[in-house]
């Protein structure tokens, strides 16, 4: 076993001299690849890559720290020992791993069945020989380690992958640390948007998880249209605020068991501009756009600025179709909901004069393949959430 | 002129051999403590200093690019030039700065009088002889420059100096870049929050403004008993969305016009627990208890917990004193406000029975001194806000 003491790192690389500027520009580039990005999947994938660049090993992972729980959560993995560990946690102190998180000490183990640590291979699939583990250090604090396990082309882990791995591991934890941030602000503002969204719904008694659906169907529709996955977040937003605009509508109008007098739709279709007036901070177009003109009509009917086909934001005409669906597949008090074939043979019948024909060709695209449902819609909402950055 | 070709960097950074390396622990040094903070403040001044640690200069600057505007604005100086050059925006392939800016290749000017592009020095006070002007590039795009004035110790800038800014601007621009997304993010957050609190607060017609000036309040209480800038922060989102549970109160008890009916004061009252539900997204232990516990009293008897003194959160504290001073000082349509001198003497008598000692006493001393006012509350949340990531 090498035991890397901390407090007195070696003076230099031990490489020969004509080694050690390759090693370093290697690790420049690193550093400049990993800071460029805040995408917390991009810099796991990011870091198990170039992890493989600077030692080559049978397999490498990243194990992030949950500091409430101490326990070590396993993050990702590359290589032939994947499907075993996924779903592992390691307590805090325990096997080679744990003990390198609890010590904050990086460490060579060379032959792993003689250390009185080491635990077990979790499967017959994979045999570890040799683990190479060293901490991630962000801000002074341990947030997880970066392990190695059995080299590759040489038999055992040597000093000078020690040097690279610590190297490494010193421009890694920083950036896996942003990463963490960025992606937990990113979440924070997403669900405290959804949660007073979804609290302002309550004041009106007849469209409960009329905001959900809203933005899973306005999610999948995007998602046919081929829409990327950043724009398919910025509809989502969008659609999440839709109606945010109502939150100003008096409680009489809002909750009226009857259809409106025209008086009360006037005020009822201030929601829109309120709304964009509302989400102006946000300085996001999708969203603005989104909330501004989710009921104009390609044919110059709608509101709150009459707009025409080439004029509507593509986020307002995907918008407008999921409302509409909607609004006319549940019920109020005074109608009935209609079933999905009624409902969508209107949206179909609409295409360009309420709605966008584009948009409408996608809903169709999935209604024939049976796959515009609510179910398929939360799956595609899923699938641009964010990574849990503390699972 | 020393003209850097971008597409054919040097192989090697031109220095003995023994130099090498140095350079290289610098610049990795240098990198992982740019990482190591989203904070745009933080970012530019451990910018600046570490610019001036790889190549000494009178003076070092960095200018970010306004795509919108085509201009380039001048974010961070330090040395004798700063006073002259603070508010300067240069157009885009304007003068030597615009023109890296433009062409994207970093440039040296030794004898910028000789240079046709240089514009003259903006004051007298300092003297330009020679620029070293290297572009900020991050995925892709520029968006700024750093620059040097004039070499310390030596005659010119070297190809040496070229090739050391070079590598620092790219480890600089990903991070400057990350902390102004981050920013950005946050700033994004913040007004949103602030402009959906700000719309509920509409549907009652008689707070108008009361959610601002309680985060003003707050702030200023919470300063004057030493909070740090981060904690600062978290109190000004709880007092903005302390009465966030008034959401799900009917318009006929909010907007009543005469004080409300025991079962009216009951429901009025579970604004505080359903904001918290409202909140519990944020995962934030101020928000959370600022906005559930708001209405606590030390004595017990208030709500909706009927906590006691040991057991209110800091938050919940700080808040009760605003909100109960604003709303003593704003009149209703039932009773007039009262001036400042009668809620002040209301809110030291109740130290100890409804409120807490401790931040009646942080209240006592701003009034003793003249800066319990709304003015002096306001620069205290402008004292705490971002850095405009894009002025």
């Amino acid at each position: 076993m090498i035991a890397a003491e901390s407090n007195s790192p070696p003076a230099g690389p031990p490489f020969e001299p004509d080694r050690r500027l390759a090693e370093y520009e290697t690790l420049l580039d690193i550093g400049v690849k990993l800071s460029g990005t805040l995408e917390l999947a991009t810099v796991l994938e990011l870091a198990l890559e170039n992890a493989e660049e600077v030692c080559r090993a049978e397999t490498s992972s990243i194990w992030e720290l949950d500091e409430e729980r101490k326990e070590l959560f396993f993050r990702v993995v590359r290589g032939s020992a994947a499907g075993a560990i996924r779903d592992l946690r390691v307590p805090l102190g325990a096997g080679i791993v744990g003990s390198v998180a609890a010590s904050g000490e990086a460490e060579v183990v060379n032959d792993v069945a003689a250390d009185p640590r080491w635990q077990g291979d979790a499967s017959d699939e994979f045999q570890t020989r040799a683990i190479l583990a060293v901490p991630l250090r962000a801000q002074g604090k341990i947030i997880g380690v970066v392990q190695l396990l059995n080299p590759v082309g040489r038999d055992r882990f040597t000093a000078g992958d020690l040097w690279r791995m610590r190297q490494f591991a010193a421009i890694l934890a920083p950036a896996l640390q942003n990463a963490r941030l960025w992606t937990a602000q990113r979440r924070q503002f997403f669900h405290t948007v959804t949660a007073l969204a979804e609290a302002l719904e309550k004041r009106d008694p007849y469209t409960g998880g009329h905001v959900r659906r809203v933005v899973a169907y306005t999610v999948l529709l995007g998602r046919q249209m081929g829409l990327s996955r950043e724009e398919l977040r910025d509809l989502r937003l969008a659609a999440t605020l839709h109606d945010v605009g109502k939150i100003t509508i008096p409680d009489r109008i809002l909750g009226k068991p009857s259809p409106l007098e025209p008086d009360e739709v006037e005020i009822m279709r201030r929601h829109a501009a309120d709304g964009a007036s509302i989400v102006s901070h946000l300085a996001n177009p999708w969203v603005l756009h989104g909330v501004r003109s989710h009921h104009e009509r390609v044919d110059g009917k709608g509101y709150p600025d009459g707009l025409t086909d080439p004029e509507i934001p593509l986020a307002a005409r995907i918008i407008a179709v999921a409302d509409t669906y909607d609004a006319m597949t549940t019920s109020r008090p005074y109608r009935s909901g209609l079933p999905h074939e009624r409902a969508a043979a209107e949206i179909l019948g609409s295409a360009g004069t309420q709605f966008c024909p584009r948009v409408v060709t996608a809903f169709r695209a999935l209604c024939d393949l049976g796959r515009f449902s609510l179910e398929t819609a939360e799956d595609a909402v899923r699938a641009i959430s964010d990574v849990n950055p503390q699972p």
